[in-house]
């Protein structure tokens, strides 16, 4: 990736003239002002340069830094400015800092507000978190149903400071119900004097203020929209959310289903930033968890233990059979755990996927029979090597279909599917794979 | 997700009348249409809908369905009609379509291209796939310097039809190095004769062609961009990569590294659309690794036969303790991979990363070891008990720490981090595993 060079607000900053500071700072867009800042935080400079910063410019940087950094920067910050930079921000920032800061600051800072700031900050803190209310902006352009182009074009000339974008316009009427959209693209376009009721866009994309926001992502990405209308239990328009948070859901939701895979619980942020503690706590469950449920593969082989002290030779091809159950199952889980959450697995398609699992694992596990037999050939004797071949096509076959079946099964369930990791399944195929091969030894071998 | 109802095109399309059917279909947005046409290419009723939309509709259809149903809907356009279709399409969608013909088509089609498309075409397909050029599109707006806003919005009307993006245009010297970028949002507001290059965005973000999509896509959501110009090694403007090619972008490279963390390779698909060769394919390669390398843990346990005989009850904490120390390697690695994609882990953090994990993992080990000495009083002998103990701490510090430099090292070495899959964690760590816990048996509990 390019990397940026700060040089210029380095040296500003080492200068100490604060005019420097913000002439350098002018060169840099708020996204690289806050990149900066955040990466020198323990150097004080960072701070320095967002106190150099102009007000409506700090709203503006703040709305690329991480919360962590948010409260840093504006502990410090007497009310009354504070009041000030709140009121800058955009109306969904604005409730996502809001609701970082203790409730005394809260309800200090809500007086300050003027009356319809207020209801809006109150109304979009209503919705819970990972919602489309609670995802979505206050600040979009809308025009009432009859006017002309031209006439659209002045009024978004003369609101578009306070807009979250100017390219689509909502179409409402007098109940605030969604008529339809119209792109600045198709106005400017339009000769002057056309109404734009004539310019709406064919078929309407919106959706509900209750919609998970992995779905919010999805109709975004589908529809390449710039901007999803959002509305209220009565069809009226509530917000709007922009292209750039729906990529920052994708991205986040993303981390969650690979950190979910991995058995990571509830991390909302990285690795270089999570304490040790975040870290612990999310990871101890899962692996307890699995500790007592792979007492049953113990369990499993503790049964076993007549053939197994008859035939120590059989030890040896223990790990790579189980392992191959759990492999094969892992590869199975990851794909229909990353279909669902793509939207190209659902429910009712279980029987097609079994029957392709079916085909799919037979062929793996009929390869991988092959192979085990010819290293068990060269390694023990001929009855072992076939009981551990045919031991390998059904395990991977178990594994295969567990892979498919029990994420389809936590879905149904109405559980998470991500919940199927790789070490679950692993963990599962451990104990069927335990079970299967010195059940066939014992059949084969004799007791 | 908001489901569309297709009714009304399901009615006309019974009904046999063609303008009833070019009627219903204005009521759809592009993206339904393609999504009625996938959903129905068995049924006919897709294709019937396809031939009935007009020319520019169809183009535009085409570049939301897949690769295949691309290839199934033109193959028996004749060359004519090809050319006028391929001709409407955007100039990314153009090449990326083209690239699907067989060579002779292609060579046919390519001489029914006026010069400029030609040599346009021509360029975008000598981009490496996966790279900016690949991706860019060609059809952006451009300005030369000195203009006024007003001037800059009459070119953009009368140009908007053939350009990606009309919000944002790009303002080149005479050499068509890029010099800035100016948004319509800022020439909307303007007066109309402030000359644009006062009008340009602050901290000019771009990139070049040969730059790796991720990191065109991590770009763009850095930045909140709506498009992304592409530079080639002279600086000149060479495209645009908009927001929604970067969402999908995003999409396709957390699937990839999805894939690739449940050993998965090369599947540019999804387990519904993917054939059982090509899911037999990307699924082999990796599980017969995976045997042979799990042939080692065999060999360990195979090493220690003597410890094992003389103490059976060690084989029932085996399972445990082995999928414990995998599993710990799942998270940490887990952690880091996602980390390295997203940009939060650079390499030079290793040292950091490590020392955490000596933290973290120390306290799951202790954890751990806690609750698997209660289980092991209940079931065994004190001295068996405090081996299973001791030994769970060792390899959930070895599984962790593992998992944190295994990803880091195959970064440094400049392979895909994610090839540290959790199958090939969990494999090196069962092989640790086993080895830890029987020398720490054999030394309490003596050979």
């Amino acid at each position: 990736m390019d990397s940026v060079t700060y040089q210029p607000l380095v040296d500003a900053l080492a200068s100490g003239q604060p005019q420097s500071v913000v002439d350098a700072a002018n060169l840099f867009n708020a996204a690289d002002l806050a990149g900066f800042i955040e990466q020198n935080l323990d150097a004080e400079t960072g701070e320095t340069l967002y106190r150099s910063l102009p007000l409506a410019l700090r709203a503006k940087v703040l709305g690329y830094t991480s919360q962590d950094t948010q409260l840093l920067l504006t502990q410090a910050t007497p009310l009354d400015e504070l009041a000030l930079l709140v009121a800058q921000m955009p109306s969904d920032d604005r409730a996502d800092f809001y609701s970082l800061l203790d409730e005394s600051r809260q309800q200090q800072l809500i007086k300050t507000l003027d009356d319809e700031d207020r209801k809006d900050l109150t109304a979009l803190l209503a919705y819970p978190e990972g919602t489309a209310g609670a995802l979505m902006s206050t600040d979009y352009a809308v025009f009432e149903s009859g006017i002309t182009a031209s006439e659209a074009i002045e009024i978004l000339r003369k609101t578009a400071e306070n807009k979250e974008t100017i390219y689509q316009s909502y179409v409402i009427d007098e109940n605030r119900v969604l008529i339809g959209v119209v792109s600045l693209r198709r106005l400017i376009v339009a000769k002057p004097d056309t109404v734009i009721d004539s310019l709406l866009a064919t078929g309407l994309v919106s959706t509900h203020t209750d919609t998970p926001q992995d779905d919010v992502a999805r109709l975004i990405a589908k529809y390449d929209l710039l901007a999803l209308p959002v509305l209220d239990e009565q069809n009226r328009l509530a917000g709007i959310i922009t292209y750039d948070d729906a990529m920052d859901v994708i991205e986040a939701e993303a981390t969650e289903d690979i950190h979910k895979g991995g058995t990571v619980s509830n991390l909302d942020t990285g690795i270089t930033t999570a304490s040790p503690f975040s870290l612990y706590r999310s990871r101890i469950q899962w692996l307890v968890i699995l500790v007592f449920a792979n007492i049953f593969t113990g369990a499993g082989i503790a049964h076993f233990e007549d053939i197994i002290g008859a035939h120590l030779a059989l030890l040896f091809f223990m790990p790579l059979l189980v392992a191959s159950a759990g492999n094969a199952g892992a590869q199975s889980a990851t794909l229909v755990v990353r279909g669902i959450a793509t939207g190209d697995v659902v429910n009712r398609d279980w029987l097609r996927l079994f029957s392709k699992e079916l085909l799919v694992a037979t062929a793996l596990g009929l390869t991988m029979a092959l192979t085990v037999w010819t290293v068990g050939m060269f390694r023990t004797e001929i009855a072992i090597a076939t009981t551990v071949a045919i031991t390998m096509i059904a395990v991977v076959l178990a594994g295969g279909l567990i892979g498919i079946l029990l994420p389809l099964l936590l879905n149904r369930l109405g559980i998470d599917p991500a919940a199927a990791s790789i070490p679950l399944i692993t963990t599962i195929a451990d104990v069927s794979g335990v079970l299967i091969y010195f059940s066939i030894a014992k059949t084969i071998l004799g007791a």
